[in-house]
């Protein structure tokens, strides 16, 4: 085995500085190391495809949040499926497919110390593709349905909205939302995005604030107000919904990529008193909290996919490692239309 | 009756116009009324004592709010303990003490079809005195109860922190949250109301906004962060305390007087993010929800009363409801020392 590994290269990319607004080209590092057998309790992996994401811009800010930054010099972290070259750990044998942090690199090498933070687990490949399993079976998918389901707590003939619509969460979250008798209004940049949720993915309506009012959006397509809020942008939309929130409105805060390229402070949502007129709640999720409960979600939704009560769209971006920093970008512009994925290594 | 009753002039205070920023002399009408026989049904009650609330504000501004806005030209609304000088409703006899939203009069007739509304109920002033009924027994007292216990859900050994700590509801939900095992920490205006707090209300620290540096006083006195904050004032200080929240933390959004006169728009609380990286949860509350269960809250609290398990100060104010105007701005300034109240007649 170890003169199989011997001449292969790993390509990595590291975090250079730290980002002041968008990440820029002088924010990265490109590297290559050999790649070496694990150790005792360890695995080694081939990363196929990677999964690009907003939360990504946060890992490379200093300072406290719900996991520690990504430090200079570091390989840049990402969630990412790949398949095991070699195995020295009980339960993984080469040729396992696995998800997992797998960080922006050709190869990634989990020592045993590290296979629980790593949260490498075995996929089946049976349930979902390679992309599907970083997108509605994957880190995004879980996001969506715990914060929808736990935070939440959807009955039917609500109305749900979502923003971020067309993106990986959103359309999790929407698809189950409906299936759960919801009524479901996305909001998303560009007619093609607010087009394809609604006739794909049978939301009851999708709003494009690129190409009109918000405002006018929510009152046309919410007649019965806003019982749920899932926040993937924060800004001027959620203020927004603010004012046409329900009495006892849920608002899920799963992010705000609106603000995360901000080199002044954040925008706070001038409207929250709206949560005092209207009984309502504003509450945060992080999808770790919810890791002994992946299973029960990935089943569920499997399910739906198979059966074609769920679709899952993901935009592959090919090119391997080095595209990584160029791609990553597209997610702040909304170019990117469906869940952003960087193929590193054909499945 | 009706000959005892001709002679007596109702005063009142009307809503003349509506403020911008803090209200002025202009914004109020003085005038004067015969005082009328209640019909069939009705209640005739006369005025001892009204409440000043911050909420009174949010009243006088147009706009969908959780209660509708004083119209022009109508009684300023206000809730009071009176006695009923003549009934003709069921329940109701001469020489009963009652609270309800008796308005900014002497005299308040309430017809049988707004007994309802008007939240009228017998008050037992071996429970409480006449003040008490307006303080912890009353809106301000309930409204801290519930906000505490409901929302926030405090275990012993949990850190409480609480803006507008010497204020009425601020005093009710320190207490309430003592009895309860937990640390709590005041946010008040002024050494003297900081010292009242710690030494008369047994809260554990009290932190003088005016004197020094919320942020410090926080590091300094929740050493183990913060699981509950109990906000009445937004602004600034709700900024600095989401920087100090643990994880799963409630904010209980009561009010936010620092913005209830703003001629620009309210402040957003900028470092909301801090929910999602928290998982922690901001939440509104209304007081008339828990309408059903005052019964319980005042069950206990007039038994810490009288056991002097529990303080309760009020700053009464005399002058009759001439003086209305004048002493509704001490709340803003934050002139008032406990739950301001103006005294209207001799109990």
């Amino acid at each position: 085995m170890a003169s199989t590994l011997a001449h292969l290269v790993n390509h990595q990319v590291r975090l250079a500085a730290r980002p002041s607004g968008l990440p820029v080209a002088g924010d990265w590092q490109f590297t290559e190391e050999p790649v070496a057998e694990p150790a005792e309790g360890g695995v080694l992996v081939k990363t196929l495809a990677l999964s690009l994401d907003p939360a990504m811009r946060g890992w490379m800010n200093e300072g406290k949040s719900y996991i520690a930054p990504v430090g200079i010099g570091e390989v840049m972290r990402a969630g990412g499926v790949g398949v095991v070259v070699a195995s020295k750990a009980p339960g993984f044998a080469a040729g396992d497919h696995v998800s997992g942090t797998l960080g922006v690199q050709e190869y990634c090498l989990v020592p045993a110390e590290q296979l629980r933070r790593s949260g490498l687990a075995k996929i089946d490949l049976r349930l979902g593709t390679v992309t599907q399993w970083l997108n509605v079976l994957g880190m995004p998918g879980m996001t969506g349905y715990f914060g929808l389901m736990d935070v939440g707590q959807p009955k039917a003939g609500e109305t749900v909205v979502i923003s971020g619509a067309a993106g990986a969460v959103g359309q999790t979250v929407g698809q189950i939302a409906k299936l759960r008798g919801c009524r479901v209004v996305g909001i998303a940049g560009g007619q093609a995005k607010c087009d394809w949720v609604v006739q794909e993915l049978g939301f009851d309506a999708c709003i494009d604030y690129k190409g009109g009012s918000v405002k006018d959006g929510l009152k046309q397509h919410c007649p019965n107000g806003i019982d749920i809020y899932f926040d993937n942008v924060g800004g001027e939309i959620l203020d927004t919904v603010l004012t046409r929130i329900n009495r006892k409105a849920r608002i899920i805060i799963c992010g705000a990529i609106s603000q995360y390229n901000n080199t002044t402070p954040v925008q706070g949502p001038k409207n929250y008193l709206s949560l005092l007129v209207n009984r309502a709640r504003m509450e945060g999720i992080v999808v770790f909290d919810y890791a002994d409960r992946y299973h029960l979600a990935i089943a569920e939704m499997a399910g739906h996919l198979q059966a074609g009560r769920m679709k899952s769209k993901e935009d592959v971006v090919t090119g391997g490692v080095a595209a990584f920093p160029g791609t990553l970008g597209k997610l702040f512009t909304g170019e990117n239309f469906g869940k952003l994925v960087l193929q590193v290594a054909e499945a």
